[in-house]
C-alpha cells in the first residue's frame, strides 16, 4: 500500500460502499461555485486549453499575492514533486512522509538519504513527531536538496520557521534546492504558516501547492509549484508535456480560490473536528499514542494488533484506514486516519470502540 | 507556431472571438451523453480515481475488442506519444507530420532521421503527399524505431497496409519498435484502415490513439496506447506518474464510445463535407494545390503569398488558419485548414474569395 484513496480494490469493484479515512479530503464536498458553473467548462471543452495557460496563472498569483512568472503547473502536486526531484543527483528526504518523493526519487535514479522525525512527548499536549532540525542541517550537506512537508504526512506536524531558517539560508548560499509540499497547507487554517513568502527572497526555495485535497476534487488532478528562479522554471518546463491541464482544472481554479464563503466553512469545520476527534481518539484502547497533527489527518499508534490486523477488522465495518507498513520510518504497528465531519467521525468512533471489545 | 489551436494569443485575450480552423475537431461538439451525465462525474471528483484505471481499460477493451492488458493510459495522446519516444535512441520520422514527435524526441536526446512524403498528381483524382514506403524500410535499418501517422498530419494521408506490411514485419523481426499515431483514424470513417489488428502478431507495434479530436473535447486530455508487447509496458508506465488520468476524462470513456448515434452522424458528416470542401478549396485562386485527405484537415499550398500573409488576411477577418512553416519538409507555402460544418466551411470559402480580390 504506497497509497491511501483506493476505495476501488475492496469496495466499488465488489459493490461494496466504503467509508473512506484512507484519504484525506475535505468531507465539505466539491464547492458549490464550481458545480453550479461546470457548463461553462463544457462550452469550453471543444477547444484546447490555452497552452500557456496565461489567465490561470494570473488567478493563482492573485490569489497567493505572488509574481504570476514564479508559477510551473502540474496535472496534479504529483507532476511537480517528479519533475523537481527530477533534477536532482541525491536528495535529504523526511521518514516518514508521502511515499511519492522517494517513487520519484527511485526512478530518476536520485540517491536519497533520511532524516527521521523525533517523537517527544509533551506535558498537557501529548505526542508528537517532529523534524530533527540539527539532523537535516547536518544531511543537507551531503545532498542536492531536501524535499520537506507542511504540514508533513502522515503526522500532520508543521514547520517552525525560526528553526528552519537557518537550512533555508545556507542551502540557498550552497546552491541546493527546497522544496517544501504544502498540499495540506490551507487545513492549518493559518496561511502563516506557510513558507511561500520567502521564496522571494530565496530563490532556491520551490514551494508545491495542491488543489484537490482542500478543495474535495482529486479527481481533476491539478497542483502547483512557486518558485522565484526563472532560470530552473524553464528548465524543469521543457520536461512537461503540451497542454498539461485539462479545462475542468483550469475552470475550477478560477471558481473555487475565491470562494471565501467555502474556505471559512472548511476552516471553522477543520478546527473543531481536529480537537474533537484527537480526543476522542486518545480515549480509544486499540492505540497505544495519538500524535498531534495540524492536518486533517492524524497518526495513531497501535497498542495490540497489526495493521493488517485493524485494516481487516475495519473493512469488515465498511471502513477504509490507511495501513503505514510501507513508509520508511514506521512499521506495521501505525495507520493514519483522515478527519472527516462529525456524523462520519462518530460513526468511525464507534466502529473502533466495537472493535475494541473484540480483540 | 508548433501547434494549432491557439484562439488566446490573437483571440480570447483581446477580447476577439475567432473561428478556429487551425485545431482539427469534430464540429458536431461535445456528445449529448457526457454533457447529460456530468453530475455523476461530479460526485465522483472528491474520490481519488482509481489508480489502476481498471473500468476505463475495460470500456477501451471492449470498444477496441482487445485485450485489456494491452492498454496503457495517457494525459492526452501527447503523454503516449512521449512515453514511447522516450525509450528509444534514434527514430525515423515521416516529414512533414505532427509536430511533437521532434519534440519528443529532442527532449529525450533521441537522434531524429526523416523521411520525405512524395508529392503525385493523380489523373481525375489531385496532388497526394504520400508515404515513401522504400525510403522507409531502407532508413529504418538505421534507427531503433519509427513513427508515423494514420492518416498523417498535415495532409491527411493513410497507410497502404499491403506496402507497410514488409516494414512492420521486418521491424518485429528486428527489434525496432512501430508506432502508429493513429488520432485522427475514427475521421477516416472506415475503422478497418486501422493497423490495430495488427497488434496481436506484431509485438513490436504501438498504436496511439485519441479521445479528444473525434468527440471533440480535446480540454479532457484523454488518449491511449495499444501494445501486446507486456513487458515493454510495464516498463514505459514506470515513469508514469500516479493518477494521471481525471475523473472526467475517465468517465468520458465510459460514456462517448457507445455512443453510436453520435459516431454515425460524424461519420456522415465527414464524408460530406471532406468532399465538398475539397472540391471548392480547389476553385480557390490563393492554393495551388489542395492535397487530397481522408482526415478531418487539408494541407493547401499557396500561390502568390505566404503562410504569414495569408494569417493576418484571414485574422483580420476573423479566421485561425494554421500555418506550416514550421514543419520539416514544408516551407512558409503551405497552410493547413480543418474541415468543420457546411455552414462554416462557406463561410471561410467566402472569407477566401474576399482575400482573393484583394491580393
Amino acid at each position: 500500500m504506497i497509497h491511501g484513496g483506493d476505495v476501488y480494490t475492496d469496495g466499488i469493484l465488489k459493490g461494496k460502499e466504503l467509508i473512506d479515512y484512507s484519504s484525506n479530503i475535505n468531507p465539505l464536498g466539491v464547492p458549490q461555485g464550481f458545480k453550479e458553473n461546470i457548463l461553462k467548462a463544457l462550452d469550453a471543452l471543444t477547444r484546447y486549453p490555452d497552452i500557456k495557460y496565461r489567465s490561470l496563472k494570473e488567478d493563482l498569483a492573485n490569489y497567493n499575492n505572488i509574481n504570476k512568472e514564479y508559477f510551473i503547473l502540474g496535472n496534479g502536486a504529483a507532476e511537480i514533486i517528479d519533475l523537481t526531484i527530477s533534477q536532482e543527483q541525491s536528495i535529504l528526504i523526511i521518514a516518514p512522509s508521502f511515499g511519492e518523493y522517494e517513487c520519484s526519487a527511485r526512478k530518476n535514479n536520485c540517491r536519497i538519504i533520511y532524516s527521521y522525525l523525533r517523537e517527544t512527548y509533551i506535558e498537557n499536549i501529548g505526542y508528537t513527531l517532529d523534524y530533527d532540525y540539527e539532523d537535516i542541517m547536518n544531511k543537507t550537506k551531503e545532498v542536492d536538496a531536501i524535499v520537506i512537508g507542511n504540514p508533513n504526512n502522515p503526522n500532520g506536524e508543521i514547520i517552525k520557521k525560526d528553526k528552519f531558517i537557518e537550512i533555508l539560508s545556507y542551502c540557498n548560499d550552497n546552491k541546493k534546492r527546497v522544496i517544501i509540499d504544502e498540499a495540506f497547507i490551507e487545513f492549518i487554517g493559518d496561511m502563516s504558516k506557510s513558507l511561500i513568502n520567502y521564496t522571494e527572497k530565496y530563490s532556491c526555495l520551490v514551494i508545491i501547492r495542491a488543489l484537490t485535497k482542500f478543495y474535495a476534487m482529486p479527481g481533476i488532478r491539478f497542483g502547483y509549484g512557486i518558485c522565484s528562479d526563472k532560470k530552473y522554471l524553464e528548465e524543469i518546463r521543457k520536461k512537461q508535456l503540451p497542454w498539461n491541464i485539462n479545462t475542468f482544472a483550469e475552470f475550477a481554479v478560477s471558481e473555487v480560490l475565491r470562494d471565501s464563503d467555502y474556505i471559512n466553512k472548511s476552516i471553522k469545520w477543520i478546527k473543531e473536528e481536529r480537537k474533537f476527534f484527537l480526543a476522542e481518539l486518545k480515549k480509544i484502547e486499540l492505540f497505544e499514542k495519538v500524535y498531534e497533527t495540524s492536518g486533517n489527518f492524524v497518526l495513531c499508534k497501535l497498542k495490540n494488533l497489526s495493521d493488517e490486523k485493524l485494516y481487516e477488522l475495519t473493512l469488515q465495518r465498511g471502513l477504509l484506514v490507511r495501513k503505514c507498513g510501507s513508509y520508511e520510518g514506521l512499521n506495521n504497528r501505525y495507520i493514519r486516519l483522515a478527519i472527516k465531519d462529525r456524523e462520519l467521525n462518530l460513526k468511525v468512533l464507534q466502529i473502533f470502540k466495537s472493535i475494541e471489545g473484540e480483540v
